[in-house]
C-alpha cells in the first residue's frame, strides 16, 4: 500500500495507520474530523461532502457519531480511505482543487479533543504498578491486595478536565497532611505523570446489557495516549475510603490522534499468563494484548534536552481491554460512544520501566538527575512532561504522535 | 401569590415552587423545558416562542442552556413565571390558544432526565452515615476516618447509567467473596438504596479556576432527590483501594423536577456544628443547610402499602452544598453546567432516621417487618423504593415529589 501522499520514513502515520483526530485548519474556526498521513492531515467533513466517504457521520465538531456507527462502518471507512489516498486512485490524487480543500500540512491544523467524552473510566491494570504502589504505601509483603488478581480494579474519574496534548497543566492546590502535623492548603508538592494508553468506546449499549467479553473488541474504536496527571500528597490525604478524587481530577491529557483497533491489528499479542485463571465472564481465548512501545520523558524549563525517563510496554498490561470492557458492564452499566477507558499506569517489570515518578524515584528516595544537572523526585513547574507510543515490525510503524503538556505554578 | 391556575392543599408544587423538568406530553415525540404548577406543568419552550419570556434557552431538549446562563438568567425567570401566572396577569390567563398549547395536566406528560449530565460526583457528606459505616466494616472505636473531619469526601460516580424517577432497575451480577471462599460471579444478594440529595451546576467554570465559597452559590442551579442504588456485596469486595465502582454504576435514579435554590431560600438554616474548624477556603458565615423533611418507604410486590423506613432531613448534611462545591473546585477542576453533585446517603441521629438499608437493618441483624408481613434485610426483587423530600414551614410547602424505582431480577 502507498499513498499518493508522500510520508517519510520512520513517520508515524502511514496509509496502514489512518489514526482520526478532530482538526481546526488555520484561518478556520470551525472543528471537523480528520485524519492523519506522513505530515498530513485530510478533512473527513469535506471528504464526505464530496460523496467520496459512504457515510454521514463527519459534520458535526466531534468523532462520536462516527464510534456510534459500529465497527461495520468503521473498516468501511478505513479500506474507503486506504483506497481513495493510494497512489494508483485518481479521484483525489487529481482533483487538485478537493485537494486544496481537504488536505493541510499537519503544522497548519490545531487539534481539539477529539469526542465529546461522557464517562472516563480509570483502571488499574499493571500488575507491577499495583504491586509498586502497594509496597510503597502499605506493605511490600502483601503489596497486591486481594481482589486485584481477581477483577480488573478501576474507578471513575473526571471527564471534564480531559484536555489535549499541548495544553498547560496548572499545579493544583489541595489539601494535604504530613505525620503528626493539621492538614494545610496549599500547592501540591508531589506532582506526578502516570503512563497510561485509554481507549475509545463505540456502539453504545442500554443499561442493563451487559458486554460479552467475546464482543467486546466490537464496542472498542481506537486508542490514545493518556497522561494521568497525579498529585500525591492531595491523594494520599484524600483517597481512604472512597478512592482518588482531587489528587486526579486537576487535568487529565490525552494524545489527539485516535489510533484504530484495525490499525494496531498486527500488534497483538498474547498478555502476562493470568495466575489465577479469571472467572468465566472475564476468560477468553482470544489474545488482547498490543505490543506498543511507550516513553516518557522531561524537559526543564530552558532546556533543549528531553531527558527520557521511562521505557515501557503496553503489553505487560495484566488485564486486556476486553477484559476491562467486559468487567465494566457485568454488572449493566451502559456505555455510550466517546466514552474513555484509560489503562492506569502501565509499568514494566525493571526500574527503566516504571510509568510514574513516584515508582521511578522511588517515593523520592532516588532521584533522576536530568541532562541540565537538575535533580527530579517528582514534576517542577515549567517541566514539560511527554510521553510518546508506536508499534513496530516488519518495516510496519504504526505511532501515536504524543501527548505533552508543561506544568504552570500554582495560583 | 395566586395563580390562575388551581394549586390543591398540600401539593409539592405552589407557585412558590415553580421547579424545572424535560416534559414529553402524551401524543409528542419533543421533549422541551417545563415547569410544575399544582397538578399542571407549563410548556417554557411554548412561552418563550410566545415572546413571554426575556430568554431563549428553552429551546432544546434539557435544561443545560438555562442552567449555562447564571443566576441573574434564573431570578428574572423565575420572577417573569411567577408574574406571567399569577391571578392578576391576563396574557396567559386570559389565552385559551396559548394555554392550551402551552398547559397540560401532570399526569398527560412523561418526563425525562432534565439535563444532559456531563459529570456525576458522589459526596459522603453526613457524618451519622459516615460513622455508621465505619462502624459497620471497620472499628467502632476509630468509625470517622482521619480525613473526614477535615474535608467533604466524594468519588466520581458514573453519569451514563442516571436514570429518571420510573425506571425499573436491573439487580446487577457482579463477583463477590465471602469470606474464606473463592471469589463468584452472579446476582447482587445485597441490594440497597442510598437516600441522598443531589444539586445540579450552572453556569461552566474554566479548567485551572476554583470557585471560592463566597461565590459557590452562583453555581448552583438547584437540587433533585437521588437514590444513588448500591450493591452491598459487590461493593465490599472491589472497592479498595479506589472506592466504588460497579457496586453504584448499575444505576441511580434522580427525581425529575430541579427545585431551585431560590424557591428553597426560606428554608436555609444552619448545619451541624464543625468541629475542628474548616480550613479558610471552606470557611463561611453563611448558613447552607437546608430543612428538608426526607422520607424513604418501600412497597412489596402486590402490596398496596408503601411502607416507610426512613425519615431523615437534609440540615443532618455536616459538610454543605458550597463546601462541597468550593472543595471540588479548589485544586482547578472544572465544572459545567448539568453537572450533578451529590450528598452522600443522609442519614439522621436516630435509628428511624437512617438512609440506607445497611443502616437501617445494621448489616442484615436487625430486619424491617413490613405490613404485608414480609422481612426486609436489604430490597427483594418487585421491590419499589420511592424517595420523597419537602419543606414546610408557615403554610408554605415546596415539595419535591418523588423519585421511585422497582427491582428487576437480574439476568
Amino acid at each position: 500500500m502507498r499513498s499518493f501522499i508522500d510520508v517519510p520514513q520512520g513517520s508515524d502515520f502511514p496509509i496502514q495507520n489512518l489514526p482520526y483526530g478532530v482538526i481546526i485548519p488555520n484561518g478556520s474556526s470551525r472543528p471537523r474530523p480528520g485524519t492523519a498521513i506522513g505530515d498530513w492531515v485530510v478533512d473527513l467533513a469535506a471528504l464526505e461532502e464530496a460523496d467520496l466517504l459512504p457515510t454521514s457521520v463527519f459534520s458535526g465538531d466531534s468523532l462520536n457519531d462516527f464510534m456510534a456507527a459500529g465497527r461495520e462502518t468503521w473498516t468501511l471507512v478505513r479500506t474507503t480511505l486506504q483506497k481513495l489516498l493510494s497512489f494508483d486512485d485518481a479521484r483525489l490524487r487529481d482533483d487538485m482543487d478537493l485537494r486544496s480543500l481537504s488536505i493541510f500540512p499537519r503544522s497548519a491544523v490545531r487539534m481539539v479533543l477529539p469526542a465529546k467524552i461522557g464517562d472516563y473510566t480509570d483502571f488499574y491494570s499493571s500488575k507491577e504498578h499495583a504491586t509498586n504502589v502497594g509496597s510503597l504505601f502499605r506493605d511490600p509483603a502483601n503489596a497486591l491486595l486481594p481482589n486485584w488478581l481477581h477483577l480488573p480494579v478501576a474507578y471513575h474519574g473526571r471527564a471534564s478536565s480531559i484536555v489535549i496534548s499541548g495544553t498547560n497543566i496548572r499545579r493544583p492546590n489541595g489539601q494535604t497532611k504530613a505525620d503528626n502535623a493539621d492538614p494545610v492548603f496549599g500547592p501540591s508538592r508531589l506532582l506526578d505523570f502516570e503512563l497510561e494508553v485509554g481507549f475509545f468506546t463505540g456502539k453504545a449499549t442500554k443499561l442493563g446489557d451487559p458486554i460479552s467479553i467475546e464482543n467486546a473488541s466490537d464496542h472498542i474504536f481506537g486508542f490514545v495516549l493518556v497522561n494521568d496527571w497525579s498529585a500525591r500528597d492531595i491523594q494520599k490525604w484524600e483517597y481512604v475510603p472512597l478512592g482518588p478524587f482531587l489528587g486526579k481530577n486537576f487535568a487529565t491529557s490525552i494524545s489527539p490522534w485516535i489510533v484504530t483497533l484495525d490499525a494496531l491489528e498486527p500488534f497483538r499479542c498474547s498478555g502476562p499468563k493470568q495466575d489465577p485463571s479469571p472467572l468465566p465472564y472475564l476468560s477468553s481465548n482470544q489474545d488482547f494484548a498490543f505490543d506498543i512501545a511507550l516513553e516518557v520523558s522531561i524537559t526543564s524549563p530552558g532546556s533543549l534536552n528531553a531527558d527520557v525517563v521511562c521505557n515501557s510496554n503496553f503489553k505487560h498490561l495484566y488485564w486486556n481491554i476486553c477484559q476491562q470492557l467486559a468487567h465494566h458492564t457485568s454488572g449493566g452499566c451502559n456505555i455510550n460512544p466517546g466514552d474513555l477507558m484509560a489503562s492506569g499506569t502501565i509499568s514494566g517489570p525493571e526500574k527503566g520501566s516504571f510509568g510514574s515518578m513516584l515508582e521511578i524515584t522511588w517515593r523520592g528516595t532516588t532521584p533522576v538527575t536530568l541532562t541540565d544537572g537538575s535533580e527530579r523526585k517528582f514534576i517542577n513547574d515549567g517541566d514539560t512532561v511527554a510521553m510518546r507510543g508506536w508499534a513496530e515490525k516488519n518495516g510496519l510503524r504504526i505511532g501515536f504522535g504524543n501527548v505533552s503538556g508543561t506544568i504552570l505554578p500554582a495560583r
